[in-house]
């Protein structure tokens, strides 16, 4: 049985890290925050697992703990940031609020941003413009993993995309998710419990179609989400790269093969382009379109027409995307979030290295 | 052997067509184009075979010939159109302009467009961009004929999503794609071949999957990209979700079940929420985020290095999106427009019912 800890306990622990690392107060608050809602939202790859990796970036130089984040281009309703090599956690956040402060404005907003690291989940941001009434986008690109379709060689991130559209009396729309088949995550969970992959997930460093979940160690590839073309990969393809270029290209930031990874022993690539990895934001206030009011009423309206259709054979509900993130959220922030051992261990030995108690 | 017509011949007659059903001279050139450039970019299923099915819909009073198409809502960013139920095909690049001219002033432009039909292919107007240097996004929803993810209901259109992006010496990179694993063009080619589908692309009206080309006829369903839920459909549910929602209730157009269906045959859905059916338009300028020739010079060496990509095996090379659609455009415009027997005789028919020569 994995061990629960409090959300305030994790909470408290991951802010002390990053005070540690030399964050601000401010920022290492946002970080934990940033970090921690991916536990709370059920995405455990993306949460305290990577605690001691965002720490051992900043070891070796590649973070840095007090950037001076600075919008260097603008429009009423764009901006480009450069992240000066903080962490995304940070970074993020205060993007998306420069996007939400545009649309306030002139009714949308859109940022693109450079020199950044990994940010977590994107769906956390994109659920910032909610409580504004708008409608929040999301998205950043990431180390290349992904063979595009017919490639052999990795040249995409998993690189999500979330939306978050907010509703009335229903919750809010909230989809995020990676442009690949099945996102790393799930392949780890599958190579835990010893089992092998569906078809379309993987191919092995030659671009065979393969089952191995450990086939990303030995050069293999994830696949755009379709897994092959007859499937529609160059779809999942296209959606990738489009993450990426929003992300890396109009920012100036790292692209394709050249994102730098996120673990430290593997080497940067070479000729890097950019500068550090690149993600991107978009704030659409509701009422530069129509009324609030009557949109959100046709938003409950969708959400409950989608809830109550047939189910196929075998299966009880439809979901409307966010409804399993959304549910586990109310679990965990009541009974707190499961930790498997290894992860336990791992956040131990890291509090030791630094002087924070578990 | 498919008859080829050469592209000028079938612009005529699109054109005249048109003039005949009431549309202004300017509207039948602007409608004529917007619908061939679907067959000479070798989308078949969205061009000249379905003239008679905008005629059909105009005869039955559900296409105003003579729309006042009007912005009802706007702020520097953003517009709402009402297309006073006209042809798609004339409403979509006036709204396509209004968002280019808003990103010249602010930076990005964004229309939604309620009370419209059918627009042809997204792709024609999202390239409209280009030009001005702009990255172009357009998108529709369209009348019901995917189940979502566990449904056994059609609950949303295949509706599709086109991004073009500039690049400097390389062609632009043009995405242009149904959110379903297959659009429903696909499944008439291989019905017509007396074929069946892959896995992943239909299921029965029970919700069974289904290898069947004819299962829409019988009430069964497409899939949204992923196919099944192993397989990322969800993903694919939630991108077809989110275009019409942008399309469909940021207008106030028809949404998920009640977007009105092409052919006249079918009957409207009972109690429409809206008004017609809905697209959604951006432009962004690409110098609202960097200079413009930084970002061409970077985008030509993301197209270069996916290019070279070492191909799977039997494969020769990697595309970049929009590279077979730009090459069949440049075979057609030179050497004409293959059709269809049943697409000839159906034009034919057509001409003599409204005096036009074909």
């Amino acid at each position: 049985m994995p061990k629960k800890i409090s959300y305030l306990q994790l909470l408290s622990f991951c802010e002390n890290i990053f005070l540690k690392i030399g964050c601000s107060n401010a920022d290492a608050k946002v970080a934990a925050k940033s970090l921690l809602i991916a536990d709370v939202r059920g995405v455990d790859s993306h949460g305290v697992a990577r605690l001691s990796g965002y720490v051992r970036l900043w070891e070796v130089k590649r973070i840095n703990a007090s950037p001076e984040i600075k919008i260097i281009h603008e429009t009423p309703s764009t901006a480009v940031i450069n992240g000066d090599a903080g962490l995304g956690l940070v970074i993020a956040p205060k993007a998306m609020q420069v996007a939400i402060s545009k649309a306030e404005n002139v009714g949308t907003g859109w940022v693109s941003v450079k020199n950044s690291n990994h940010f977590g989940i994107a769906g956390s941001y994109a659920m910032m413009a909610l409580e504004n009434d708008m409608i929040g986008i999301a998205m950043t690109n990431a180390s290349a993993l992904v063979a595009p379709t017919f490639s052999v060689e990795r040249l995409l991130g998993t690189n999500p995309i979330a939306v978050a559209i907010p509703a009335g009396e229903e919750p809010a729309f909230v989809a995020d998710f990676a442009t690949t088949t099945a996102a790393n995550g799930k392949l780890e969970m599958l190579q835990r419990k010893n089992s092998i992959t569906p078809h379309g997930w993987v191919q092995t460093k030659d671009g065979v179609p393969s089952t191995n979940t450990s086939e990303l160690k030995h050069g293999g590839a994830l696949l755009p989400l379709g897994g092959d073309m007859e499937h529609g990969s160059h779809k999942g393809y296209a959606l990738g790269a489009i993450v990426d270029i929003f992300s890396g290209i109009l920012s100036g930031a790292n692209y394709g093969p050249w994102v730098p990874p996120f673990p430290v022993y593997v080497p940067l690539p070479a000729n890097m382009p950019g500068e550090g990895i690149g993600h991107f934001f978009g704030a659409m206030r509701i009422d530069a379109f129509r009324s609030a009011e009557e949109f959100k009423n046709n938003m409950d309206k969708w959400i409950q027409r989608f809830k109550i259709a047939k189910t196929i054979v075998g299966e009880k509900r439809v979901f409307i995307p966010g409804d399993i993130e959304r549910e586990i959220e109310e679990v965990r922030r009541k009974e707190g979030i499961p930790l498997m051992q290894q992860v336990v261990e791992d956040l131990k030995e890291l509090g030791e290295k630094y002087g924070v108690v578990f």
